[in-house]
């Protein structure tokens, strides 16, 4: 219980991320983006509704093929690949992907595809220096927790297998990965049911926090012989197709790399979008801007 | 005295990195190498030699220009930059780049150009989140380092400017960048004389070492409103072509960013390329080897 509330409140009331936040919204930042042509002032914030009751209608034909991905364009351009159920970038250095976009939809989520037919494989389309392999994890105390959710692409066997590639892998704690986080996985699922389309992006955070000098370290453990990289939180940002066609609505996540209690609720890890942008070197709004003229972020804040 | 003596036994003798050179240079490493075709293997190790004696031809027309960098193509292949001096790949998460290359011959290094004439300034063509600023590095305690010197591009004044941008900068202690840094800088270009080219690649390490607890962390200090990493180390790859036109020799240098006794020999910082190409993500040797059939690695190793 204590460990949770510590959790929540680093995240919610600004001790951790927080103040990394704080730190980042200050005047002197909210000049530059008026520089830069008012980006996110130009995105509504709005709390935290009730779902739309809306019924979803599916108007594509295959339901999570990864080229349908992109409409709402990368949040970056390095070391970008296809697969079957979701397009990643990689990053060799922490040996995991900077983030997996999936479009989660009704027709996506159904099918006979099971997981007890995959197995986490090496993803030998990189190079052998830079990869994961199971043998980093063993015995390290932590998951390999998928970033793109196995249970999304029932749709196909193919699809399902992909997320087990363990570019899609990340080092999470157990804990978190069987409950908060699955909680929010499901969650997404979930939101298939209200919206047109739910573009899921997620990836692995590395954030600094104040030490005992006064001064702001990032620190994170590595696993293994290749040194995979354990992400200190993770993001999901969710992009929200409104039924009607007249809009998008966004939702950012950041949660913690540790136990979780399942009674937290999960808009209480809801974030502005920017510090996601700012964190992990990577840009949602100005694509997703290029595509509707109506964006609402979803926050608490 | 004692402080250097640290650091070069911490590379030389393997305490720190060392460590992590001997962890990546496992028998079952080993083996992975060959079942992809043993890409080093075929790099004979040698040790320093005394400089060649002949004499450099300068058979190019624009010294030092940025198209010609690319010779031996580059490491990695994200956010890639061309400026005048040089070519970069940029990091916005860390707000610097993973690496810059710079080709230098005795042409590259004569002309007028003089850095009373530059000032530091941000890159604006990275997005204003992801940037570093002057007002980062201000009352940090650490230097604006540059990755592409200065020094090596008096050919143009253009070419000298472009070294100033942020994005070839990295906070660098000042002990080291003005002493066993420039050393190396200076190193660097006197090999002009007995080389063909000299091409140099220059970046930033984050290296994870032993904590208290037996596991390993990467841990690094981020200064200013942006977040801007402090590297752990630096590492310079020299891809030297030797004049008779019949070889390459590589020399790789990994040193830590704190201060370092200049009266410790710069050879005592050679460390095998795949050290940096393991803990950088990125890649030197399958590009040179489609350009050559002859590479010497020096290292002391």
């Amino acid at each position: 219980m204590a460990r949770w509330s510590r959790t929540a409140a680093t995240l919610v009331l600004g001790a951790g991320l927080g103040a990394v936040a704080t730190r980042l919204r200050s005047d002197r930042d909210r000049r530059d983006e008026e520089q830069i042509g008012g980006l996110l002032s130009s995105v509504p914030v709005v709390p935290v509704l009730a779902l739309p009751a809306v019924q979803a209608t599916e108007l594509t034909v295959n339901p999570g093929s990864s080229g349908a991905v992109m409409k709402y364009g990368f949040p970056s351009l390095a070391n970008v690949k296809t697969r079957e159920s979701y397009v990643t970038s990689y990053d060799p250095r922490t040996r995991s992907a900077s983030w997996v976009i999936e479009r989660l939809s009704p027709a996506s989520l159904s099918g006979t595809s099971d997981r007890k037919y995959c197995e986490f494989k090496e993803d030998d389309s990189v190079h052998v220096f830079h990869r994961s392999t199971n043998a980093d994890y063993r015995g390290s105390g932590f998951d390999r927790g998928h970033l793109a959710a196995a249970a999304n692409h029932k749709w196909s066997q193919k699809a399902m297998e992909d997320t087990f590639y363990l570019s899609n892998v990340v080092p999470q704690n157990p804990h978190l990965n069987q409950n908060t986080w699955n909680n929010l996985e499901k969650l997404c699922r979930s939101l298939t049911k209200g919206y047109l389309n739910v573009y899921v992006c997620t990836g692995p955070l590395y954030l600094p926090r104040q030490e005992a000098d006064g001064k702001l370290y990032v620190r994170y453990q590595v696993i293994g012989r290749n040194h995979v990289a354990v992400p200190t939180h993770f993001f999901k940002v969710l992009i929200l197709e409104q039924v009607d066609g007249r809009g998008v609505e966004l939702r950012s996540y950041v949660l913690p790399n540790e136990p979780i209690d399942e009674k937290v609720p999960l808009e209480r890890f809801l974030v502005p979008i920017e510090t996601i942008e700012r964190a992990s070197g990577l840009l949602f709004v100005p694509n997703i801007m290029k595509k509707t003229s109506s964006l609402q972020a979803v926050t608490h804040r």
